[in-house]
C-alpha cells in the first residue's frame, strides 16, 4: 500500500491526494470490509457448487434466481425483487465427434475430437449425424477464394488468436467472427456443416463454445469449437495433405421461448432515491461448467459492493441498483429488457456498471464518456491507483449495460480486470470456482465500489 | 493494446511518446518474439518436471545446473560458465505430526496435521519425537507477556497474514518474522518445539515451508508450519479451554557444507563489453514441490531475456549477465559470492534486476535508485505502460542481487508481478508448473527486457 500511494503521488502529485483523504479513508474502509469480512467469494462458491452452469431456459438458470434473492437480502438490500422477460430455451443436448483417415500402411484411423456446440446452433437433429471431407480454411478471404470447393464439405476455421495483441480481448474480437458469422458464411457456399478453432490462446485442448448466429438466407448447419490441441493436430493433417472425413452428431436444439428473470436489488439512495445506479453481471451462463469467471464473479462483485457499502454504514445518495441480468450469453434479452423499462417508465440514471470479464486483478475500467466527463473520472485516479487500478479508457461498456447506453444515453462502463487468463478459460468445462482467486475477485469488488462512491458524490 | 497508448497518451502527454517511437517500436519486436516464438514458458515446464524441488546440495541442483547451462546455450548466450561457492547443505527428511485431546464423552480424540519442517531447522534428531502440551501465542508481546508459562511446552505462533494489506508482501514481511525468530524466542522461555500458523493467506490447508534462523544462545528446537486450516481448528480448540497435546518428530538436520555454482551467461555488449548488466533469478528452491514461481519463473524470465535480444537481433551496449544464483533460500550464498567476485575483480556493474516476486502479470519495479535516477526510469513509464506496467517503486532490489548494491553500490532492482496470488502457493508443495500461467510469465520477460533495453541505452 506503500508503494503505491508513492507511485499516485508521483504520476500526480501531492495536492490530489490530500485534498482527497476523506475520499480515500471511506474507500480503505470498503475495502477492509472486503477484504476481512468478504462474502463475494463464499457466495460464488455456493453459487458455481450448488446451482452450477445455468443458461436462459434451464432448470439451474431458476434455481440461480433463488440464490440471488437470498445473496441480496443477506447483504442487506432493502427491497429485492425480479424482473420477469421473455428468454430463448436453446438446449445442447448430446454430441460426439472423429475424424478418420488411412494412416500409415493403409491402416483406417479413427480419433475423436473433444467438441463443443456452438451456442444457438441446431445440431445434426434429424439426422444421425454428419459426416464429410475436411478443408481446412484459414478466414474469410480464403473462404472466398476457394469457395467452388466448399460443398459438400465440412469447413474447418482455424484462425488463430493472435497472441501479439497485449489485450487479449482484441483477439478475441478478431477471432470471434468465425464463430459468429462462420456457419452462415460457409453454409452460403454449400458447406454441411463447420467446425472451429476455438477462440483462446490456451495450452490445454479444452473446447470453447459461444454465440454463433445464422443468417436466415442460408441453410442452417451444424456446428462446433474444438479445443487448440485438436485444432493443431488437424490442421496439421489437412496441410501435410491427408484426407480426412469427419463425423459430427449433435442434438443442440431450441425449445419455446419461455420466461426469465432479471434479478434485482436496491439500496435506497438517501437524497435522490428515484436516480439510479446501476450496477451488474450476468447470471446466466453457459451450460458445460460453473459459470465461475463468466459471469458469476460478475453478480457476486455486484452483490459485494451493496453488501460492504451497508456493511460500513455509508448510504449512496441516489440509490443502487444491483442487477443480475438474464440471457446475456445467448440474447442479451435480461439487458434489453431492463433498459426497456427505465425506459419506459422515464427513470433517471446516472451511470450503469458492468463485471463481464473476470474475476482477476483489476487494472481499470472501460467507459462510454469522453471529454470533460472522462476527465473528470480519470482526476480519480490516484484514490484508486493503490488498489491497481490505472485504466480509465474510453470506449467500453459491457453487453447488459449497453442497452441503456443506447436506448437512454445513460453513461456506462465496465470493469477492466487483467485478461491474460480469461480466454484460458472463457466457456470451457474449466471455468469453475477453483479457477478464480479469493483476493483477486475482492479487489475487483473493492475498486468498483470505490469507482460507484465518487460517482454517486460527485456525479459525471 | 490500443487502449493502454491511449492511458499512456493521457498520463504523460503526446510529446514523450512521440520522441520515443525507436524505443516503442523496439519493445514491440521484443514483445512480438516473447509472445510468439517464447521458449520462457517451455523452459519452466523442463525445469520443473526433469529436475524438480532444488535445494542447495541436493542431487536435483546439479540437475539443475545442467539445464541451466543448456538453456543459456540454447538461448545464444555468447559465454556459458559456473561459478563456485561453498553452500549449506540441509535435508528436510521425514516428519510426522498429530495432536490430541480429550473429545466427548472422555473419548481420546487424535488428529493429524499437516506440516512442514522450516528450512534450516534442526528437527527432534536423535529423540523419537516431541510430545507436549501446546501454548497458543498470537504475536511476541503475548509471549513475553507470559514467559513464565512457555516451558516444558510447544509453542504455536498463530499471527495472521494481514489481509488488509493490498501489497501481500506487506503481510509476509510483518508475519515472517515469527517464521525467522519465532523459535530461538520460545526457546529462551524453555519451549520444547515450535508450530506456526503459516504465512500466506490462502483458502486451503497447504503448509508453508521457509527459512528460519538459530540464536546460538538458545536451545536449537524443532520447528515447523501448519496450513490454515489445520491452524484455525487448533486455534478454535485451544480457544475453547481444550488441552491439546501435539506429537511433533522430525530429522531435518544438515550435511557438511558443499560446493554448488551460480549458472552464468553471457551476452557481450558492443560497445562496452567489460561492464556489466545483470539479471537473474535463483536457481534453488524448498524441496517439497517444483520451485515453478520461486524461483524457476524468475530463472526463465532471465534467460528468456537474453534469448529474445538475440533473436531479434538487438546486440546490447553493455554486456548483458544472465546470472541463475544458488542458495538464495536458505543462506543466500550465490548472491553474495557473485558481488564479492565482482567488487574483488574490480568490474564495473551499471545495474542489476531481479525476478523473485512470481511469474505473474508484471506491475511494475522496486528499485534502488532515488532522486534523478528514479524520475528518469519514471520518464520511460509511457513505453512499458502498454504491458501492465506503471509503478517504479524506490525501496528495493531483491535478495540475490543486494549484496551487489550492499558491495559496490550498484543501482538494483527487481520484478513486481501483481502479487494477489502468491502468498497461496510459496512455499508450498503446491508450487508447481500448472500454477504458471503462459502469457503472464511472458510479460514479465517483455518488461523486464524492454526496461533493461532502456537502462543499456540510456543509462541510470
Amino acid at each position: 500500500m506503500i508503494r503505491c500511494v508513492a507511485i499516485a503521488l508521483f504520476l500526480f502529485g501531492t495536492t490530489t491526494v490530500i485534498a482527497q483523504t476523506d475520499d480515500s479513508l471511506l474507500i480503505a474502509r470498503l475495502s477492509d470490509e472486503v477484504l476481512v469480512n468478504g462474502k463475494a467469494y463464499e457466495n460464488l462458491r455456493v453459487l458455481c457448487k450448488t446451482v452450477g452452469g445455468r443458461l436462459a431456459g434451464s432448470p439451474q438458470i431458476y434455481k440461480a434466481e433463488t440464490w440471488g434473492m437470498d445473496a441480496l437480502k443477506a447483504a442487506g438490500a432493502d427491497k429485492v425483487y425480479l424482473q420477469e422477460c421473455s428468454v430463448p430455451h436453446w438446449v445442447r443436448g448430446k454430441e460426439r465427434a472423429w475424424i478418420t483417415y488411412t494412416g500409415t500402411g493403409g491402416k483406417p484411423v479413427k480419433e475423436p475430437l473433444d467438441v463443443l456446440a456452438l451456442g444457438n446452433s441446431l445440431g445434426t437433429a434429424g439426422k444421425k449425424g454428419v459426416q464429410a471431407p475436411v478443408i481446412l480454411i484459414n478466414d474469410f478471404d480464403e473462404l472466398e477464394k476457394r469457395k467452388d470447393e466448399i460443398k459438400g464439405k465440412i469447413v474447418f476455421y482455424n484462425h488463430p488468436f493472435n497472441q501479439k495483441y497485449i489485450q487479449t480481448f482484441r483477439a478475441y474480437g478478431e477471432a470471434g467472427v468465425y464463430r459468429h458469422d462462420g456457419p452462415s458464411r460457409a453454409a452460403k457456399y454449400g458447406a454441411l456443416a463447420v467446425v472451429i478453432r476455438s477462440l483462446s490462446g490456451s495450452t490445454d485442448n479444452y473446447p470453447h463454445t459461444g454465440a454463433m448466429k445464422y443468417d436466415s438466407a442460408y441453410p442452417k448447419i451444424a456446428c462446433a469449437a474444438m479445443g487448440l490441441r485438436d485444432a493443431d493436430r488437424l490442421a496439421d493433417l489437412l496441410q501435410k495433405g491427408k484426407k480426412i472425413n469427419l463425423f459430427y452428431e449433435s442434438n443442440a436444439h431450441f425449445l419455446p421461448d419461455t420466461i426469465g428473470h432479471n434479478i434485482i436489488g436496491e439500496l435506497t439512495g438517501s437524497e435522490s432515491p428515484a436516480e439510479y445506479i446501476t450496477v451488474g453481471g450476468h447470471i446466466d451462463s453457459w451450460d458445460p461448467a460453473e459459470g465461475a469467471h463468466d459471469d458469476g464473479t460478475g453478480c457476486v462483485h455486484a452483490i459485494e459492493i451493496l453488501r460492504a457499502l451497508k456493511a460500513i454504514g455509508y448510504r449512496p445518495r441516489h440509490t443502487l441498483r444491483v442487477v443480475l441480468f438474464v440471457n446475456e450469453e445467448n440474447g442479451l434479452r435480461g439487458g434489453t429488457r431492463y433498459a426497456e423499462e427505465a425506459a419506459a417508465k422515464k427513470e433517471k440514471h446516472l451511470f450503469a456498471l458492468e463485471s463481464d470479464a473476470g474475476g482477476f486483478t483489476p487494472r481499470g475500467f472501460t467507459l462510454s464518456l469522453r471529454g470533460p466527463q472522462l476527465d473528470k473520472v480519470r482526476s480519480w485516479t490516484p484514490l484508486l491507483l493503490p488498489y491497481g487500478v490505472y485504466a480509465f479508457t474510453e470506449g467500453g461498456g459491457g453487453a447488459d449495460v449497453s442497452p441503456l447506453g443506447a436506448l437512454m444515453g445513460v453513461p456506462v462502463g465496465e470493469l477492466m480486470p487483467d485478461g491474460q487468463r480469461y480466454f484460458d478459460i472463457h466457456h470451457t468445462r474449466n471455468d469453475v470456482f477453483e479457477n478464480v482467486n479469493k483476493r483477486e475477485l475482492e479487489l475487483g469488488a473493492i475498486t468498483m465500489a470505490g469507482f460507484l462512491y465518487l460517482v454517486d458524490k460527485y456525479g459525471l
